[in-house]
């Protein structure tokens, strides 16, 4: 294997780090996060920090850097308290890798790619039309990450929709079957063919389990 | 598609709600974290939240909820002040997945699984051996979230191993090569075959770009 210690990945070259660094948690989720300002203009942008943070309630984190491309994203929902996640699907990867280039704040990404905007059910921000999860959230709190000056923004789920093929009884949304993509690194998709289930666990035979003194 | 509003989310039964909460996200990264508390009683655990903060300086967050099963790798990390993180791959799924069983604290999954625990450089926590991936972390910050009283573990990276097939030219892991898995909801893993890599992305002609006034 190799080995990088904390001063090999200091001084690497920038881009060796950033491609080595995005690639080590593993994959990541490969969702579009749809806005609109207070005057109206949308803003889609691909991100794959992504993360379930808690499921009653239903709250969703992501990781934004206030001073990068993605901004725009971030001063919509602060201003307007309102966003979407749509899953990237094998179908818009090209269109939603895009959305990563550095537009001004007045042109919409749905307008330099194929995607398209739709609203439902009166939610004030735009859902990517035709993919197969969309969630409605509603800005709900903002941790300022002291060691790299990001942001961890919390959402709180207001609506899901879920393509039927996906969903089964348990409640289990199989991505397989709607082809959702993942993301590796900074600029790799791969889309699973398969999922396996496996069983809720309980200690073997022979060991203490939590509850015994 | 099918639709549910917050209300819906609220009154449904609570096991399909971690389901379709824990679902909905998108693929999740698939890692165990090993830890060691200050007794010499080592610990490794499966988290699917572990998600990448930042290139430089190097960092790792994960969701942790401080009374449940996966307590013991918070209060080793707050004890001791490191841990590691280690890829799931094909081959270890079923062993990783049990690793989610609620055993005593004085019970090491190590013991109870064919997971073997692995010491390098002098590091304090354990890794585990076989992973195609390996992080050693120490504990940097920790944000408590109001919302859902879990807690935002930060790491910095120390230390990293990976699989000289993996490692591209310019710093990319490419995890399909090293079979690495992925998280669908709760308790589905997934193993993706292939990754296409997309280019830079740029505003196409004729759009205004993020630095035009």
């Amino acid at each position: 294997m190799k080995y990088f210690n904390a001063d090999d990945i200091k001084q690497m070259h920038h881009l060796y780090r950033i491609n080595l660094i995005n690639s080590c948690t593993g994959y990541k989720s490969a969702n579009l996060i749809g806005t609109k300002d207070k005057n109206g203009n949308s803003n889609v942008a691909v991100f794959s920090s992504v993360t379930h943070m808690g499921s009653n309630p239903g709250l969703i984190g992501f990781f934004t850097r206030p001073t990068t491309v993605i901004r725009h994203t971030y001063e919509n929902i602060k201003e307007t308290g309102y966003f979407t996640i749509n899953h990237i699907n094998s179908s818009i990867i090209e269109d939603a890798h895009h959305t990563s280039a550095k537009y001004a704040k007045t042109v919409s990404e749905f307008d330099t790619t194929k995607l398209s905007e739709i609203y439902k059910n009166d939610f004030f921000a735009p859902f990517v039309d035709g993919c197969k999860v969309q969630l409605a959230l509603s800005f709900l709190e903002e941790y300022h990450i002291k060691a790299n000056d990001t942001i961890l923004v919390v959402g709180q789920i207001e609506g899901l929709y879920v393509d039927n093929t996906a969903l089964v009884k348990d409640g289990f949304i199989d991505l397989s079957t709607i082809n959702s993509a993942t993301i590796n690194g900074l600029d790799a998709y791969a889309v699973p063919q398969k999922n396996t289930r496996l069983e809720y666990q309980r200690p073997k035979a022979g060991y203490k389990t939590r509850d015994e003194k």
